[in-house]
């Protein structure tokens, strides 16, 4: 065994909020906290952000029951960026701040949370600590409701998103059926350019209550093919039920929702919103009859009520396993999902891949897993996301309504 | 006593959907199989409008269990109507029509399920039925997600929505906070005239993590006094969320969504909608900070995954108390809730009130609940909501997914 290396952690978050971060959260401090080579842990305000500005929360200090609520805590407790870093061949500003931060606390284990995007900042930061000789083990912890980080089976957040589709999409299909008058529901759900969430929301039909067209990024939208689809689908039912992914595009590449669009996040991804009401007024305006537009909106990325059991579990062990892998000596690498069975039943598998195979890449739904007509999933999906919405949570209550971790946030000096 | 009056029943719902109006529906349903009085059991399809056109789904045909299910089914499972009945007075052809019907079944109970208009429809009948000397005795189920029913403490359905409210700000308020720039965002949430479900939005905030401005139709909305609301907020939190009643209107009565209207149900209400973008959009014009508009939609009214049990249990007790009494000889009388104490704690106690009394009447926030500055709720709210959120559901599940009651709805002949 080589020896082992000693010093302090910083635990970040990034990217957008799921209700599962603060549970890979609780997974990386409470083994970071329990284990001998780490000797102080530390959380980053705002994430990246945190440590180029000198604001970590001191771990340590916190209640132990406190940072067990954790697990149920929506949201990224310690507060979140979208701060791209530059490459370090072209600027070292940040990474010059940041290896003196670590200088500061004696940092020697980093660990970030977040998607593609984080796993970039991660996967920089390891290059370039490596680069400088500094030592320090750097690991990537997934998260993302969208799905798309390559090379693992699925992501923590994603599961707890796709329950709260797959759920409201059953209740919003219960909802919209009952006036016997045509009617035409559309669903806007999240995924710019992945459509593994608005996929899920087919569990619901599946489950016998759902939407009947899917359409995902990963097909070109055709407007005439669409509401084509819904004139037909309107003769059979009546009521129309329609789930959209935000990021549907046209065969230029161009959003449908795009005239829609005002203003782009940090790192220049175009802001959507609106789809939904505008497919319902095109909807309205070809058919005549009565619609409604609904957008899933943030309800769908912060549903703790909701959660996935298999989830929360998988994205605590995330975290717990970063920990145990970096104090092994491992470094540079991301936990990755691998499905396997055991006893003919969905069991997950915890493995490292180098975050420089991850880094930037976006997984996609399958097209075999799309049916012919290019607006709905195959049973294959079904087969894919089912073992891992399974499990209820139990959220702690006060009063019947819920309990969230209530951190001190000491500032490290 | 008198003598028992002995003939068949009919059921049904009307009005927008809940999460719980179908555990009434069990209630009348299960209370009416097993009473000797009553010899048959029909479900309107689709409220008044199924007397009308003669479809009645035999529950007698009914499987128990199945039955049993619709206590965890959100909306209008028999299915729902918005049909204003003229009054007898001046065009009698539906109360013909009705009688004819209940004549042809025998039908000597009517159970209606439903908000204000219900309780005019019902209220209507009875008088018919009064007027020509048919023996039928006529009850109201209370019903409305908007709490507006006069004469009673609380309806069924809105404990639920409230529930759902409140649980859904706990997870926006913890979503919108994560990142360290100014943002607002404005959630809108039903209620055309009266704000109980808005209100219920401050739920959150007591309990750690909600809105800081709610605005409820109860008041005039001053555009600029708002604006200079969110300012301040602004600038001791740089995150400020707001909740706001889509009915909220300016002192001359129009509603602050009124560009946006378009079209109006069938009672003359004014649909409303996208209120939430557009207060997002004009805070975005008057601060320049990023903004997110979000609506709650159906789903607050049909999330039965996160009903109150107390609501449940309640609703399901109104339309048993209906049956017991419609049975006693009662008729003409809406179920009502009293509120008492028992041991120190809420206790709920049904008593009868004269449709006549009900009907057409809207119970709104008191003002003396709302803050001085319009823009919150005292404490005296909170102590009346508190108590009927309380209590969890188990919704029943197959794979982690509801599984809803599956009617037969055999017609009758």
């Amino acid at each position: 065994m080589s020896e082992k290396l000693i010093g302090a952690c910083i635990f970040g978050q990034s990217g957008g909020p799921t209700a599962v971060i603060n549970a890979s959260a609780y997974g990386v401090i409470r083994a970071a906290l329990d284990a001998e080579e780490i000797t102080a842990v530390y959380g980053a305000a705002h994430g990246i952000q945190g440590v180029l500005n000198d604001q970590l929360y001191v771990m340590d200090e916190e209640d132990p029951q406190e940072l067990a609520y954790l697990l149920h805590t929506p949201s990224s407790e310690l507060g979140s960026c979208r701060y791209k870093m530059k490459d370090p061949e072209v600027d070292d500003t940040d990474y010059k701040r940041i290896l003196e931060i670590f200088k500061k606390y004696n940092v020697r284990y980093f660990f970030y949370n977040g998607g593609n995007d984080s796993m970039d900042t991660c996967n920089k930061i390891s290059r370039y600590m490596e680069s400088v000789g500094y030592a320090c083990h750097v690991m990537g912890v997934p998260k993302t409701i969208d799905n798309d980080l390559f090379g693992t089976d699925h992501c923590p957040g994603f599961a707890s998103a796709a329950k709260y589709i797959a759920t409201s999409c059953m209740e919003i299909s219960k909802d919209a059926c009952v006036y016997d008058t045509p009617m035409v529901v559309v669903v806007e759900i999240m995924g710019r350019h992945a459509g593994w969430l608005a996929a899920s929301a087919a569990l619901a039909t599946e489950y016998g209550s759902g939407p009947d067209l899917v359409y995902l990024p990963e097909c070109d939208f055709d407007m005439d093919r669409f509401l084509a689809d819904v004139d037909s689908v309107l003769e059979k039912k009546g009521i129309v039920f329609v789930a959209v992914s935000e990021g549907i595009h046209y065969a230029d590449g161009s959003f449908v929702s795009e005239a829609k669009t005002s203003a782009t996040d940090g790192f220049g991804h175009a802001q959507l919103g609106g789809l939904a009401s505008m497919l319902a007024e095109i909807v309205k305006n070809h058919t005549g009859i009565k619609v409604r537009g609904i957008e899933l909106s943030l309800l769908q990325r912060c549903g703790a009520h909701l959660a996935s059991a298999t989830d929360v579990v998988e994205a605590c062990n995330a975290g717990k396993v970063a920990v145990q892998e970096a104090v092994n000596g491992k470094t540079g690498f991301m936990v990755a999902f691998k499905r396997e069975e055991k006893d003919g039943k969905y069991h997950c598998v915890y493995e490292l891949l180098p975050l420089s195979a991850v880094a930037n890449y976006e997984k996609k739904v399958p097209v075999e897993w799309i049916n012919a007509e290019q607006n709905g999933l195959t049973h294959e999906f079904i087969d894919y996301v089912l073992p891992l919405v399974q499990g209820e949570v139990e959220v702690p209550k006060v009063d019947s309504l819920p309990r969230y971790a209530k951190l001190k946030k000491v500032l490290a000096q």
